[in-house]
């Protein structure tokens, strides 16, 4: 199969398309035919030789997916490869006949062969079913790939209203959001939140699922462009950090208090003023580290307001953890986007084979929600 | 009414018995003859003008008290001053008449009056009953005095099997206890604990209710006097400061793992070492700084790990955040002192108008345990 490859670590040009050895799946995993990839941050971390995957993983770049079931362990109980599964007799007016087939397309049953036979107003139809399992995934790494082996725990199927290729754009966003400012900052319905990076694909998810769930949302951004594709996704309070101080912004919006949660990238720079931003039994969650690792903490200042700071990344967690991340992120955050209530925002799609000018773009900041990259 | 009050930043001979106002009650509070008090380091820290009470609140020092209702606010439902709530009419045998009197005894009806009449093998008994309610409370200052006014969700029954003096040494603790390392770190059955100061009132408190719940407790303390207390106590492992460094033993003792939850009242000079103490996804709670407050942090060390960092007072918190905690720890450790799965550590009990005396012990670190003060 053909992979990208990180043939040296270096710029975006030492990505490469490369044959290489399709992977073998084990007896708990699910081999998907990727359909299409999307970029996270980290992978330029990988790219440049600074957040290598972790051991026994794929060497090869990418962290989400989205595909078709091709081959499933023994052990895999839920996902099933395309398979002729059943024939169905329904027998159905016109009306109803329409219904039956708009939900199957929901179901993603793609292809069917139809013998129908005109009884009276009824028509009855033989429905020889093709189901092709439209995936997406969390992977801890190899994405970047026409396949991948990935343990079943960290399967979703495909949002319905959802297309095969966005739905590429949601695993590592919707996983990392659920997992840390929602199962371990509790961020609740009637709270604050402020999420740095607002124009980000964590930024971007964030704002539509805290709205959904009736937080209040406040961003920073570094441009109007990207601060105005944040209040059109709901953002409540939209904060230009190139132009304003976002902890006296914060503080003029709150009445003095600050917010309740913080998402956070920047890490040590924003420390300081992350927790001065925070109110009284605060919650800042650190994701990643653009504004280095390293710096002072005066801890009084936590025990002050009662704060709490804590930092997480996904990659590394058991595939027990994120089984249960991944399930949660299925039971709770996938009925809003079927609902149509979280939209993928998606900023480029380019073919696999660009996935060097992906990382371009997304080096520059100038992207706007997430980068897909398409697998032929 | 008397009360120690603080004469002026100081040492401890600031602290004088002195005539002063007795407390008004509002009509949300109780009004306490105080029977005991007890010493935190708080009270330490307040004496050389570290750590001013919460506006509004008592200028003379003591976060815990107990004794009896004097008098309530019309707003008080639950408690009441001591009066003949009842007449009963018991028709028992002897042997049930016992176990009447008993329970009577158990349920702290300290005064009864009875006019018996034998018929048959029974005997019919009228006991005319005086409840006196015995209680202890967390207040936000003021428990070194002789009466002390306290919002009625700080007050708590004292515990069956308990002293009534004794009772003032579990308030502080209790509640610092579960609002910090189980309401807030989530510490739970099976999970690995690490109390610094394992000797001190917090200390003594958390090794018997972590045991009691069925957690593997560590501790940390400067003697080996010490630590054979903490042993006593059902401490597992017992490590001295003074000779041993803490992470390796910890280490060595959870195969490298670290511990799941630390209690901290150090601050900056353990911040490094005990984020190093930590198993994945574990959470360091701070409530004291005996080692300092600034210091600098490698938050990429939290990522690496999923650490939480949490710190957080009891006193300013608001009266509806400290209902709560009162009434988790009546719902959930109450029944682990009447039971006598956790006993009161006393150390030393004076008089009031020795509170110099407690203070002097208290900076000395010698003692194991409560001081208690005892209010005539």
């Amino acid at each position: 199969m053909k992979a990208i490859v990180i043939t040296e670590a270096g710029g975006p040009e030492v990505l490469q398309l490369l044959e290489v050895d399709a992977p073998k799946i084990k007896d708990n995993e699910v081999l998907i035919r990727v359909a299409a990839t999307a970029l996270n941050r980290a992978d330029t971390l990988q790219r440049l030789g600074r957040y290598p995957p972790p051991k026994g993983e794929s060497e090869f770049p990418g962290l989400e997916c989205s595909g078709v079931v091709e081959a499933v362990g023994k052990d895999v109980l839920r996902w099933k490869i395309g398979d002729q599964v059943s024939l169905l007799v329904i027998v159905a007016c016109g009306n109803c006949l329409m219904k039956c087939l708009i939900e199957f397309e929901l179901r993603r049953c793609h292809r069917f062969a139809i013998g129908d036979s005109v009884l009276s107003d009824a028509i009855v139809l033989q429905l020889a079913i093709l189901m092709i399992m439209l995936v997406c995934a969390l992977v801890a790494g190899g994405g970047y790939a026409e396949k991948v082996a990935v343990p079943a725990g960290q399967v979703l199927p495909v949002p319905p209203n959802i297309s095969l290729q966005d739905a590429a754009s949601f695993p590592e966003v919707a996983c990392t959001v659920w997992s840390t400012v929602f199962m371990m900052s509790h961020l609740s319905q009637g709270e604050t939140f402020l999420i740095h990076g607002g124009s980000s694909g964590i930024g971007t998810f964030s704002i539509q699922l805290a709205k959904h769930l009736g937080v209040k949302v406040f961003v920073t951004a570094g441009t109007e462009e990207k601060l105005a594709a944040c209040k059109e996704l709901g953002a409540d309070v939209c904060i230009n950090y190139k132009t304003e101080d976002f902890v006296s912004r914060v503080k003029e919006e709150t009445a003095g208090k600050g917010v309740d949660v913080i998402l956070d990238n920047i890490g040590a720079s924003y420390l300081q003023r992350n927790l001065e931003s925070l109110n009284i039994d605060g919650r800042l969650f650190i994701i990643g580290f653009m504004g280095g690792t390293t710096t002072e903490i005066n801890l009084a200042s936590l025990l002050s307001k009662r704060l709490t700071v804590q930092a997480a990344g996904l990659r590394n967690r058991s595939l027990e953890n994120k089984a249960v991340i991944v399930n949660e992120v299925e039971k709770y955050v996938w009925p809003a986007i079927a609902e149509g209530k979280i939209k993928p925002v998606v900023y480029k799609r380019l073919p696999l084979e660009e996935a060097a000018e992906g990382h371009r773009i997304m080096e520059s900041s100038k992207h706007i929600g997430k980068i897909i990259l398409l697998v032929p």
